[in-house]
């Protein structure tokens, strides 16, 4: 029997950000999470229980390390175990954790036993301790197994709560965050780089509905497999979900050739960032959408410095532009990234935007830039963009 | 001798933000972290001697612990080391290796030698950590030291360029980021709770000069000590610059009356945080700054909806309004909070704010927000908080 073998429930647990809201609202979010893991377990053709308590949720299964796992998939979560379950009774708790301990103690050298208890037990949660540790040694009597309580290899941990009892070691992390849906609809700007995805992502963690929107200017100024990669981007995102979305695929092309015909070329990235904000609102509208969200870190590039994120943001009247990466470096957005499973994505070859100038303008003149757009009518622009924009399933 | 003393030298390396621009902006961003370095030293009375190449600066100074500390608080630095320097002859290299070897290899069991190179040498980096290992071994020979290249207790490490060797252990991170000030300046509000200055922070760290508010609704609806934290925050926060820095403090106490009065309860925090917006901007006017800055993180309290921000947003006309918290779990904010030291501020007791509702409204109505401010003049209000406001100097 494999370790995964010695399990048969899961115990998840809820992040901080749900656990300080009122009982009401604590309660609706807790449940909406649990509906959220049903959905995954189902959609994935698991066999399993579940369990609500205030604070927690118990999912049993016959494979609780893949249930375990798929629950961490879930805003909401904060973390959760592989458990093995038994009753509260001491004599049952040690004959588990002996269980436990078999499969996981062998070839080390040192464990440690902590036990969390809620309810009442004619026991202490340092008298279970005690009395595991003593079994698992005596268990393993012929081993040079040691109790360190400071730095073990091993940890088993068990959780008692009233008449039952829950013997684990791993503790797989969640995404915290909130239910995905309880904040409403967000409008994304989804390039398919490392940055986007992560903005988009962040948002879902915080209870938002995301709807992305990928400008494609393909054959002149991009290629098909920046499309692809934005694509595959939003699957990874809406993986988190459980179900599938939709995003907007716009065409870009011709947009961005005027662009690059009639504006000064320092120009280029305010005047196309703008027209995207100008079609993402125009999305919003339609989508019923709260607000728009784009992936932009001060100063990262030559469009987002203070001054030309000003310009940029003149161009949307309606919504809250959300930028969640504002104060992030590279390196932890590209963190994230690779949690969340975009990054290998997001550094696939592909040509990306060939338009961008050599030294874009660094603090734009918002009413220059007004001038232009009366001249090239943007408004038109993103109207007809719109009209020939695509909604695709995810 | 202490450890300490058997360094005379530190490596500040610059971040990943500073090394991916273009040579021209690089070599403008790495100069300004060193003047600000130097301002720090300065300001603390450190002597010290500044060599700036193309991707580093090594300061000289016999108090190498103190400023590679300082160093760290300099935005733009990603890690400094004090560090032994010699010459990159490679006995020169082993005698400094001893020295420091001495001091902090005494009691363990286990090291490694690292080493970097740029230049031309008559040896490689592998040559040097053979060398240096073994004559490390010899020296402490009675021990029971090892060498362990995975896992080793103590590293060695050893850095050559052109004529020049160092030779170092501990790496202090900084905070990374831009030089502060090459992004121009925002306003932001300051409540002295955990999430501002953080938002704060975030900002500087990309390179923003602040401008705190903050907005005293004391006797009636806060207290002096909540405007003492305020304050101690925005102190905490120019502690990161190396020289002070300007405040506002905005009278509130008469509005909140007004918005208790006249408005619904339910309506009390999206008409007072519109208030603070409208103010803000007013001040973002007058201090040619060219955005504003809240620590609003989505859901977190009633006010954080996406429809509610949605609604304040629309109370500033002329600048984006930054939420760099936005994506953010309170335990991430909290881990920030502590590490720029104003966690331990905003966490001291003081009244907070009791003019909240216990059911704050979730989904505002825009059109009725309006109303009630034309209601009680909010514009005309704000223009004479601006009037009555204080800007001190921190």
């Amino acid at each position: 029997m494999t370790e995964e073998g010695s399990y048969d429930t899961v115990i998840v647990r809820f992040g901080c950000e749900v656990g300080v809201k009122s009982s009401r609202t604590r309660i609706r979010y807790e449940k909406e999470v649990c509906r959220q893991i049903k959905r995954l377990l189902e959609a994935e053709g698991v066999d399993y229980k579940m369990e609500y308590v205030f604070g927690r949720v118990y999912v049993s299964s016959c494979d609780a390390v893949k249930v375990a796992k798929l629950a961490t998939r879930v805003f909401g979560v904060s973390s959760s175990s592989p458990a093995l379950k038994t009753s509260s009774e001491m004599n049952d708790i040690v004959q588990a954790a002996l269980k436990v301990a078999e499969k996981t103690l062998k070839g080390k050298r040192t464990f440690a036993v902590r036990c969390k208890r809620t309810g009442r037990h004619p026991y202490t949660s340092m008298d279970v301790c005690r009395k595991v540790g003593g079994e698992i040694l005596q268990f393993f009597n012929e081993d040079k197994l040691k109790v360190d309580l400071k730095n073990p290899e091993v940890t088993i941990k068990i959780e008692v709560r009233d008449d039952k009892a829950y013997v684990y070691i791993e503790e797989y992390n969640g995404p915290g965050g909130f239910p995905l849906g309880v904040q409403g609809k967000v409008v994304c700007l989804l390039s398919g780089g490392i940055d986007s995805p992560v903005a988009c992502w962040l948002m879902m963690k915080r209870g938002a509905f995301i709807t992305p929107v990928y400008f494609d200017s393909s054959p002149t100024f991009s290629d098909e497999l920046s499309r692809i990669k934005a694509v595959d981007c939003a699957k990874a995102l809406f993986n988190w979900t459980g179900k599938g979305g939709e995003m907007y695929v716009v065409p870009y092309e011709g947009v961005l050739s005027v662009i690059k015909r009639e504006a000064p070329e320092r120009y280029t990235c305010i005047l196309c960032k703008r027209f995207m904000y100008m079609v993402a609102e125009k999305i919003a509208d339609r989508e019923k959408a709260e607000g728009i969200v784009t992936g932009e870190a001060l100063g990262e590039q030559a469009s987002q410095t203070l001054r030309n994120i000003r310009v940029l943001n003149e161009a949307v009247k309606r919504y809250p532009v959300h930028r969640p990466l504002l104060g992030f470096d590279k390196v932890e957005t590209e963190e994230i990234a690779r949690r969340i499973g975009t990054y290998s994505i997001s550094t696939r070859k592909s040509s990306g935007c060939n338009a961008a100038p050599r030294h874009p303008i660094l603090k734009a003149k918002l009413e220059y830039v007004l001038e232009i757009e009366k001249k090239i009518e943007s408004e038109k622009m993103a109207e007809e963009a719109l009209k020939k924009s695509q909604k695709i399933k995810i």
